[in-house]
């Protein structure tokens, strides 16, 4: 039975009210009753860990049997897993919910199920409806739950030659405004900034992502990770977020530990060390190159060892595009090896 | 008095004759000697250095006497100086030449001047006529007469991150087909193709033009440099061309016997050590980057010490074209402080 017209204004309503909800552990979800006339009941969001689901969260505002007959809506299919929250699908079957239309596949080991359990109970599932628009939601969560781990960008300024500085450690400014302002832009989408403990000693980083003077609305966490102290005096420790600090070299063990907090987005801002230490680990999911039209020379490398002994073992890339910024260059690149998020 | 279409014609047919003479030492240019009515009288072009120049050439077919009141068109202006052969000036104003029409100025310090001694005798001049066309065929001839060297273009190929190769030194190929492909054909458009005695002991390359495996038809000349051996079985002595050995480190020194050869553009192709000394000595006036998507990190930079210390004396550079070649990026570019041929 094909999704009607009703149902598809129901799944934008529910799509609308999925984005109320918090990035975090937990995707964002919405969801919206039907009654069979197609009315809308009841709606729901997921408000965050520990709090009911989204069609859970609908399903309370109804008296019971009122959702008897009834038709959810849902942003991402009910899951079948009993957590903080007992199993959705078997909630849904409970009320007497007889028909069952959702846009994303839950993509949990644990969690998913959700739709042949409730087809085993008699229910009419439609799966797809508006994936994309859902996917453009949760896509990042989607694809931390995918890695076991937050998405990993690794960023670097270098000069044509692969300097990130001169010989005297002097690098301010080797790109020009405009790729500095990508630089704030891409730091406001990102759930966290990280940093090794010698760009914090050297450079004494602010770690906000600004226009101009102005802060971004959304500012990321600020991470240092190494075993030096981050100083009492230190500009991060006056960043909007209070900063995460990690007194380890494991990075996977940060990235465990991010994860855990709900960080789905990560963006490494370096130094040399700490880059080449990520690419070394196969931790960067996406590598962006600021080239500025300079040559430098010299010894201070934006990366150092990434542990390629021969040209064999050479890091390669798929540069998604050369995009040119004012008079620099950014190379948008990806692992060639690792497929692409949606390839097959 | 206006150039005419007859005039202009005998423009375009000395254009040709021009292109008869040998790049060298001297311009290649050629003349043609139009009757009273616009007959073609007799033509001329220059051979080479130590012969005739293109005007005394065209006047040497006709009977003394025979050019009287005739107009010669000259693709560069009638030189004004006596060298292995008497100023051409003279020589049109004692034939008794009442017109001259030519296409480019005579750049020469000592040379120049020769428009205005024939206005001086009363010659009508006239100075532009198919400059462009001209300017193609002479182009790299000025380019070196300005410069007084070769045109120097230094060529890499690296990594992402600015490496030639992987620390194991192992570097084929960093670069894929369409870029090694790329260099040939500007390896096929270049006089003489340069390296250091590092990259002769190392590669034993052959330093040949190739589409394939087939030579182009037009071979630069092999430059080798440095204080160690060429060997007896080195394949650049199998090249075409003899190839040049230079005992030293001098490299203003290696230019000026060059461009007393008539070499007029050299294509420098490394290593890292020669390719940092052009640069370090100012001496390269177009820089090319061959950019391939791998990261290999370790010490086996691209350039090596380009003797800048601080970031306010980086050789900032203007990129004419970051130009994609199948997988890899062509940064083509000049020194940003060095005006552009053309500039005002
Ligand atoms: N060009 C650019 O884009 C860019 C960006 C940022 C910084 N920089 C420059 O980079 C310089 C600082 O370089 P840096 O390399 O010292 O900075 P860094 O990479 O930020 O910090 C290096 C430190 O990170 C710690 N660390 C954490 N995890 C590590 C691991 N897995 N492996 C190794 N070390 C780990 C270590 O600190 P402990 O010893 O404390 O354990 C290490 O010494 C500054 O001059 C800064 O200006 C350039
Ligand atoms: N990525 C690329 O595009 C590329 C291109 C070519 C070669 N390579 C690689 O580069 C490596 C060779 O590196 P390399 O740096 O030794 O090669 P190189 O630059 O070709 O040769 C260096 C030598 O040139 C001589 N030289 C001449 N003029 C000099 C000057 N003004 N200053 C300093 N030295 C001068 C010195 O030799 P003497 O000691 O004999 O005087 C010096 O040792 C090879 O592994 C090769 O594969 C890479």
């Amino acid at each position: 039975m094909a999704v009607n017209e009703t149902e598809r204004r129901a799944m934008t309503r529910a799509l609308e009210l999925a984005t109320r909800g918090p990035r975090g552990v937990n995707p964002q979800v919405g969801a919206v009753l039907l009654s069979p006339g197609g009315e809308i009941l009841a709606e729901g969001w997921h408000q965050g860990a520990g709090t009911p689901h989204a069609e859970v969260d609908a399903l309370s505002k109804l008296a019971p049997d009122a959702a008897r007959g009834a038709t959810a809506v849902v942003t991402l299919e009910p899951c079948n897993h009993t957590g903080r929250t007992g199993p959705c699908a078997l909630a849904l079957i409970e009320a007497g919910v007889s028909r069952v239309i959702y846009a994303l596949d839950d993509p949990g080991a644990v969690s998913g199920g959700g739709a042949d359990r409730l087809r085993a109970a008699g229910v009419s599932v439609e799966a797809g409806e508006q994936a994309d628009t859902a996917e453009a939601i949760i896509g990042e969560w989607l694809t931390a739950q995918r890695l076991g781990r937050p998405e990993v960008t690794v960023k670097w300024a270098q000069s044509l030659d692969g300097r990130a500085a001169a010989s005297d450690g002097t690098s301010q400014w080797i790109t020009g405004p405009e790729a500095r302002a990508d630089v704030h832009r891409r730091r406001a989408e990102a759930d966290a900034i990280v940093v090794g403990t010698g760009t914090v000693l050297s450079d004494d980083p602010a770690l906000t992502a600004r226009d101009g003077d102005a802060l971004h609305a959304h500012q990321p966490i600020p991470v240092v990770i190494g075993t030096r102290t981050t100083p009492d005096d230190a500009a991060v420790r006056r960043h909007p977020h209070p900063p995460l600090l990690f007194d380890t070299h494991d990075l996977h063990e940060v990235m465990a530990d991010l994860h855990a907090r709900g960080i789905q987005s990560v963006f490494v801002e370096g130094g040399p060390t700490l880059a080449s230490a990520f690419i070394a680990a196969g931790l960067a999911d996406r590598v962006l190159a600021y080239i500025a039209p300079v040559l430098l020379g010299g010894n201070r490398t934006a990366l150092t060892d990434i542990g390629v002994g021969s040209i064999d073992a050479a890091r390669r890339l798929t540069v998604e595009e050369w995009l040119p910024l004012g008079a620099d260059l950014l190379a948008i690149a990806r692992p060639a090896s690792a497929p692409e998020e949606g390839d097959a």
